[in-house]
């Protein structure tokens, strides 16, 4: 091992209930400098159509984070042996401007890709994917998708309003910050406000899998066929904890029932090893309704999982 | 779109978290007057035997109903484009006296019926489909009955008392309020008083189907088999929400473990589309287990998805 | 009795866990017309700074409601056998937009002020207080006020924002909505930014009452000051849930502890009686963090006793 | 110490997390044979008018009592060196019956006073004071009581069925059960049915404190009062959870804002020290909205408190 | 049926909510005397590294039993048709000291073994099978091992401690406990310490099934080579309920995403019939993370399917 | 102020739900070197006997204290103007051994003592009051003691063993840790495992004030009392979040009812101003119990407020 490369603290250490509260108990720093990959949080949840609270998911999800180990057992990655990587806090966010946090998160991504760093972020509500697909797009032109979620999240505004939890890939599609061609949206489901929901996205080159077609059955072979859709070029990827069923996640704000299991999200995120993935969300960890913490420990093995298929992880 | 017909409020319109308590916020009315369904709740549940709470069921349902949305994107089934549907409200039972709960539900229900609308009832306890199957089959004659659920139901007396959550299907048969041969119960699973209990049932003409033959795998096939069962004629679903795995559906009463997953449930009732549905009953939410409201979010869904399979629904 | 009054739904009629979730189970209507005041929900949240989830106060606060009766045993108030009562539902504000929002609820009460009637909002967060003041005071001229809270809420920014719920106060002061001589603001604790937090409302002649000069004894003699200070002329009572201590309100944003007692609450509002009180808000009950339901309860408590202390409301 | 009488199992033979689930983990036994007093559950809750789940009462109650010590350090009682006390198990209700379960509760009731026992009851809700005292007076004559409610419960009728938790004491006074000049009812709030609810209690002799009377101050001072009204004569102490403030009870099923504090519980059972009881229950634990089990754990102190103030303890 | 066996107290004779917290209602006894089979508590959580108290796991899981009844509806097994069984209570551990609290369990098994009694223990964190492992192998000899978890538990040491509830088979096969080629571990899953972790466990013979070998199927098959694998001779069967997916089991300390459903854990244990199991363990139960019991209640129902496949149970 | 001094990060630099997860947000270092005070996390809890999860009570301290605003309303105490406060941290401890936990923690505070740094610690269990007092008395000799809990922790053994979370005091006392004339313990209350329990600290010197002699007033008094009694010399406060009622505090592992209230908390605290505190620590917040936050949140406050009165705190 790189004794360089930063470590997540270990468990013989500091015991699990101890020590920093930083993602996997990894060093923190103030910005994305020297580092290849950093975890960073978007404490924000005023793009919420129903239940709030995703604004503290990055605590959360950082608190539960303690109970992940270094390596990977089920994929041999081994991403702390490869990669520097860092938490670099929080987006200091405006609470009662949503605009004005747009912009903000916005500067500070593209500030993150200055430094030529991959963002794993810990939302926060979907909202946030707008300005992160900006700064990402702005350094690697439009992307390839991987959306996993229970909406398709292409309203075109929520209220009259253009930015909201609702609208992030309409205005991503519209601003050129993705390839149609080059996405996938994988858990759809529930009830529409109209029956033809998922014609607009599928009209953009999108490829829609529902979460009916995903029912009993291992993703793998999707992955594989998701992995032909996208190619070689950046991809980011976004997955809204909400894509899973409530039974496993119930700590969100828009819970659809008949969603991807656990084990699904992870082929999902396994699945990406080899494209170029060029950022991650995880999105709408909502504590107030996680009353285990148990959502929030997805969430962070989830981004574990993120981190595994970056480019330049080596496996063991 | 038919103007004249009532649609739930738009969540554009007043926010998910606003607006009135009703059933997918539809408008309320008294009675069954003009409607070709309702929405109707029956808030009892002194015929428990174990964790009570379920007689707050209808409030925690339509609560959380706010989410639901008026199509179904995954069957493209448009009820309020075709039905006139409204929320009657709560059937006002005797909270003291089980026998006397009885008598009025079945008068309230036999109103319904006299107006030729379907209700689709938010229980309650089990015990409720006695009253309501007197009403239906006053009607309709015997009914053919899909019955999801841990528990067979087919007791013949509980500490006695021949009316509780544990005998009602027994108690249908008896009155001839079904026709056992067009009878199916899925989801059955568990322990029992006697290694015998399931054999009842089938003495009756009943189809078993058990939890076990479920798992793993898409109840699409069962359910062709099960139209082919029930035939034309009238049909009734009973849904108790303990038929589905305490994973996904914690707040209920008699909680079994290895039930039926939330899409299993889900493919019951889609199954269900093309049978002559004339009563639906959802039953044993028991919100104080409930603590995310996502139990009863389910149970709206399912709510949902019954009214999308009635006689009438146009699909998109 | 005066049968053309409205009355609250009797729990010998429909059992309390069913019926409308209208407060109190009263009659509906669509506007404040024929009213001499109304319940009045604001699932307002955006302006919040630390837990959200008010948005859900006034789904929470009707739901418990349903457990009170029409005399206050206390006091000997029957506000139902003199006043003309009904719940008017919720404002249908913005969620992704405050300055919109402020706008909407402004103009929804001019529409009650206009009606003559006396508006009792279920919150919320506490920048609703500030369009309602702005529609109250319209009508009535500046308001004497009556506040009751652990935090002075007179920043004159939060995040360089001046609408939020910590500035409503210091708004309503240089917008003229209320008389700064015929303020009193108890309960005021905790924590500050700066040493110098309360001169500045006393500065506009504020009477501040911190929670320490409440412990351990009863409110009344306090109230009797407060009447007097108050005088003759309109007063507008705004109840802050976490004026109170965390011990018996647990379900609000932004709790600090050492507060007053749910019997001082209590005195508070009873002591208002005499008071020309022209709008009543009950702010900040969050009820993602109010597991039992217990702080909603509290919160229709403390709402039917501002109504018992209405001019007009008869004492038995 | 009289090694003859049984002992609570001690935390440093078995922890308190371990050993059996009897009331402080006494020795149990089938019925009251030979002993001075006995705890005994009364699991039943179909009398119950709002939130249900008091059924579950007896055994959240045994479980919390593992924290319980033998002494009583405020008071220096030691009921163990004294009386011979066991648990004798629950009371087998009828769960679907109301009158049957009443009959078998006081069947059982007449066995243990038949065994000469004081019965110390874990409820329950508050209906079952009427088998109770009919056993207890069948025994002792008509006798004093100290109850301890939010509630008066001397309803004639709930939806028209006289027994029911609304309606005990009616029934105790018309049945000839109490005595009524010998009655103090201590707590009494809330909102109420009709204006004049408490005078029919004032119009049999009961006296009447109400919690605003007791706000702020020792209870002390009343309890002498009250073995001044109550003298000689066997007393009935009946103590119900909701006449406790919910911030320290919020685990039952009809909270009311504004009720006694913890201590003052503690002083009124402390007060009846001298008095001759012959009888004590305590209800309406609702277990389902008790998330800490702190309710349970109050009322298992407020059950060896009683136990304390029996006649015969030894005091050090 | 033989009436010398104990049964389970019946549902019909005494409510669920009441009768004695002993596992499924049993008779209880002080020792394993004349028990073909028992159920024991231990109740110790001092070797959990992350989350503990599985401490209350005993209380928790005899409490929620009480809704089992005696026949296994899916298997046909009537174990209390066919074996004398009892509760015997719980060892008395040492709280603050882990190495004797080993020693006292590993004592209190010797003593169970010594009267031929399979002992069904209900844990209790992992560290516990270690005691439980010595005292059998001491009366059978170096046993087969089924192992249901998401962790190897095959660490050396953890904070510089051999015994710990991630040691525990490490120090099973060192002492010769087990028979490497006769352990199967099902479910292992999630982040390591090292790349390396499940090289050991495979060194020592064991067969390692990761739950991702699981995912989507029955275990039936599985458990065919299981049976083929064990053969003949004494087996152990050892079930960490994070074996399974936190979704059905959010109750415990150390959750790992992914894992098996309840059924698959429901078919480990049936596919256990025909060996010759001669004990068990079910550990890591943390009730204070089980909020609605079913966690509890899964645990139960495993510990009854357990006891349905013992050597000499009647099938019907 | 002093811009050399740390400042708790500002609520509109970085919203509270995001930033550093440190004490107050304050900056983080990894010892004691040139502070005056610090923060310092003790996450052990394997010296209770109860409920667990004190482990967790530094985490959840810290999470809440994100609410907390520099400056102290009540008492003018603005400690950043004064003071260079940091939050230092966790101790390392050992989950699985108490006895080598004791010294990892005892020679951190020797650490923190050599700095000349008064610590503040989050706990953890009572035990650990043992190893901070013999760091600090081998600093400053036997101390004072200000010891608010509902226990007197003063037993000799428990389960044989000589340090756990009820022995503190008396090896305290045995050690010279305390000077005992300069003791004093309030809150005391609860059950007692002989009469004499508090016999032993009275003949020690310590002045015992029980709870029942706090009811219903202001312990400002009380703390004019303690102060005269301590005098001059150093002293340590420990606070054991018990100390006060359950109402306020839920999330504790051993409550016992009648309890102070969290005013009278912030009154002994404050009243501890003037005396030379050197050290201080609070105890026992259990998080698992603790649904809302809101006993951490306490917790934090009462930390607040010690550091207030520590020496050279400017008052404004």
């Amino acid at each position: 091992m790189d004794h360089r490369l930063n470590r997540p603290l270990g468990a013989n250490q500091v015991p699990r209930f101890g020590g920093p509260a930083t993602m996997m108990r990894l060093p923190s720093q103030e910005d994305a400098h020297g580092l290849d990959a950093c975890f960073v949080g978007v404490p924000f949840d005023i793009g919420t159509s129903n239940r709030p609270g995703a604004r503290f998911g990055p605590r959360a999800i950082r608190a539960e984070s303690s109970l992940l180990r270094p390596y990977n057992m089920a994929t041999g990655a081994a991403p702390f042996d490869g990669l520097m990587v860092a938490d670099i806090g929080d987006v200091p966010i405006n609470p009662f401007n949503l605009a004005e946090s747009i912009r903000i998160i916005e500067t500070a991504y593209d500030d993150i890709m200055g430094h030529g760093c991959v963002p794993l972020t810990l939302g926060g509500d979907h909202t946030i994917s707008v300005p992160i697909l900006r700064a990402v797009s702005r350094r690697h032109g439009p992307v390839g998708l991987v959306h996993v979620d229970a909406h398709a999240d292409v309203n075109d505004t929520m209220f009259g309003e253009r930015l909201a939890h609702g609208t992030p890939f309409r205005r991503a599609v519209e601003e050129g910050l993705v390839a149609g061609k080059r996405v996938v949206q994988i858990g759809l489901r529930g009830t529409g406000y109209t029956a033809e929901e998922f014609d607009w996205p599928r009209s953009q080159g999108f490829r829609i899998v529902t979460a009916a077609e995903c029912w009993y059955k291992s993703l793998g072979p999707l992955m594989a066929e998701v992995r032909d859709q996208l190619g070689a070029g950046p991809v980011h990827l976004s997955f809204d904890i909400d894509g899973l069923d409530p039974g496993c996640a119930p700590g969100t704000g828009t819970p659809e029932i008949g969603g991807l299991t656990a084990s699904q999200g992870l082929e999902v995120i396994r699945g990406c090893r080899g494209l170029e993935i060029v950022g991650c969300d995880l999105v709408e960890v909502a504590p107030a309704y996680d009353h285990t913490g148990n959502t929030a420990l997805l969430a962070a093995n989830l981004l574990f999982e993120m981190l595994c298929v970056l480019p330049g992880v080596p496996y063991r």
